[in-house]
């Protein structure tokens, strides 16, 4: 079987995967006498790569040694993400080597430290920062490196949340063109959580937001609900099929930033609202079309078109500016500057709540599970 | 009918223009007594936009007032770009105003200076520096600021070219990527005098280049031929329509920059070669097809899309440093480091050769006016 190389913490988990997978291979661990060890735990696992609603089972996992660096860490909430989804079915550019066990962000209480650990004690609030593998179980033991302590008051469905999808938005509107307050943004997919934070952090900027978003049912809800947090303008994208959609922003400048996590006509009509010299950011593609662009878009208009995926600017240099960010989003949220929707569901129903993120149900809240 | 505003010498011309192709309005224009004027000019000029050759014809101006910063220079030759085309067309974002004269780059000889001209003498090699309309005449009056004095031993339809191609070509390749001996750009469209010329200029500075040509009849040749200018790898499309292109680069490095003036097919060939964080520079569409990006280009390959149009960085401060850069080119030329096919034609056959240029006889050398 393939090992597991993601993590040291991973990789200590492997020979309990194993055992606990393969009930016959749980024959005798001799363990040195007076080692810490964590309390068995409760994991999302998945054997193989598939369809998460039949590759994935609950298990329950040996107790892990505690190292004299390491922390073991009571996981408190931790949500299903997209990319948790994708991860799982084997789609994801990094794809963890199975056994593993899902989830990548989430929010714990520290339970024991090692010897070692300094400023680290059990009580203290931690998320795993940058984000790591494994979230979803009740108790994760990885090097203290990995943990960072937060404010105890910080909303734990928040906190669960604060680094995939905030803080994506926050580098968005940060790393790709210098806006100033009154500068405008427009975007599609404007009811996901990224857009819904892109409107709040713009909003607290100064910023202007220019929102689209699907055809659907109860549309004039929907904007109401993105203008309450903030939006100046939203859109569905069939009133935007008129011969001259940027006569429909009188008053303000023409965007300079632009995201896009649809692709297709929602991603040409982002394009079409850009000023000269704009610049496009693509995180995502929910309609699964790729996005076409005209020629002279690049070369008269002279747009730009960029990407932007978390995990790649957790690896660089830049990531070092996380954990600041991280307390800078916790402080809005605590605030009520930042909030979206997530509907709490507890361990026991985590079925349930895969099959939600999951779309079987239509459009949900994020789920978020609460151990 | 419209002013001419382009430039002040083309508002110079205006009445002239005017007086030319309606003769009955050359009545009694009053000159002041030893007044400096060119000589009479022939000129193509259009007085609507349309298909160039049917809305072009030769004129005769008479003669225009040289002003004491104005310098009068005698076209020696100017090339039938396709830009001009699109000019004359008025499909092209900058519309020059009709009545006006054709063409955009030249050069020519200084033929008389106005009294408080400094640093230039008849005799003079120069080029219109930056480029501007109205080089399809025999004689044109312009400020002493709009000439740039060139060394006289400039092969001529180099020094007439060198701005509109070769400068795209050496631009391109400096200010999108930072390129190092070793590195890798690819194309597409690698026979145009732009893909000839980036060939040329990557294999000076030690950067390899990857090019992509259509499918036709030949190709072996034009393979053969890309080759003695310094490409290192000539592919047709259809070559390409391999599983995985990129072993075909057998021992060189991914390409960092890629540069596309075809859109289609042949642009997702050049995404297709990019690698991870890689940019593609869209500078023309001939296949007037749009771009087609996967949304996992953007996120997952980090790829960036930009485009160049020379006559925007002329318009920045940028350009400052055109006037060194053309030298830099036309050493090259006259070193034999750069060079392209063209067909000098006699101003009388303009024509016969603005036909060529549109194509009418399938691909054929760039077009060049010897006045």
């Amino acid at each position: 079987m393939a090992s597991l190389v993601r993590s040291s913490a991973l990789r200590a988990l492997k020979p309990l995967l194993n055992d606990a997978l393969n009930p016959r291979a749980q024959t005798l661990r001799v363990r040195a006498f007076s080692t810490t060890l964590s309390p068995p735990s409760k994991a999302v696992v998945y054997e193989q790569h598939g369809p998460p609603d039949s590759v994935t089972r609950v298990i329950n996992l040996p107790p892990v040694e505690v190292k004299e660096n390491d922390v073991c860490v009571k996981m408190l909430a931790a949500p299903i993400n997209p990319s948790d989804i994708n991860r799982i079915e084997g789609v994801y550019p990094v794809r963890p080597q199975v056994p593993a066990v899902g989830g990548y962000e989430g929010v714990g209480e520290v339970h024991s430290v090692g010897s070692a650990v300094k400023g680290l004690s059990p009580g203290d609030l931690v998320i795993p920062s940058p984000p790591s593998f494994g979230t979803w179980q009740n108790y994760i033991v990885k090097d203290q490196s990995v943990w960072y302590k937060i404010n105890k008051d910080s909303p734990l469905e928040y906190a669960a949340t604060v680094t995939v999808n905030p803080l994506t938005a926050l580098r968005m509107l940060e790393d790709f063109t210098t806006l100033k307050s009154g500068d405008v943004v427009v975007q599609n997919g404007a009811t996901s959580i990224v857009g819904q934070c892109i409107i709040q952090l713009a909003k607290n900027r100064g910023i202007h937001s220019v929102n689209i978003i699907r055809d659907r049912a109860g549309s004039d809800e929907v904007k109401e609900k993105l203008k309450k947090l903030g939006a100046d303008e939203v859109f569905t994208e069939s009133e935007l099929q008129v011969k001259d959609a940027k006569s429909l922003l009188a008053g303000i400048p023409e965007p300079a930033l632009g995201f896009n996590c649809v692709g297709g006509n929602a991603a040409s009509l982002v394009l079409k609202f850009l000023g000269r010299g704009g610049t496009m950011v693509t995180y995502g593609g929910m309609s699964k079309k790729p996005i076409t662009v005209s020629t002279s878009s690049f070369i008269f208009k002279d747009l730009s078109l960029r990407g932007f995926w978390l995990q790649s600017w957790m690896s660089t240099e830049k990531a070092a500016e996380c954990r600041v960010l991280i307390d800078h989003l916790l402080d809005l949220a605590r605030e009520g500057k930042l909030k979206y929707e997530m509907e709490l569901v507890p361990f026991d129903g985590f079925h349930a709540a895969l099959d939600k993120a999951l779309g079987k149900q239509g459009s949900q809240p994020k789920q978020v599970i609460n151990f």
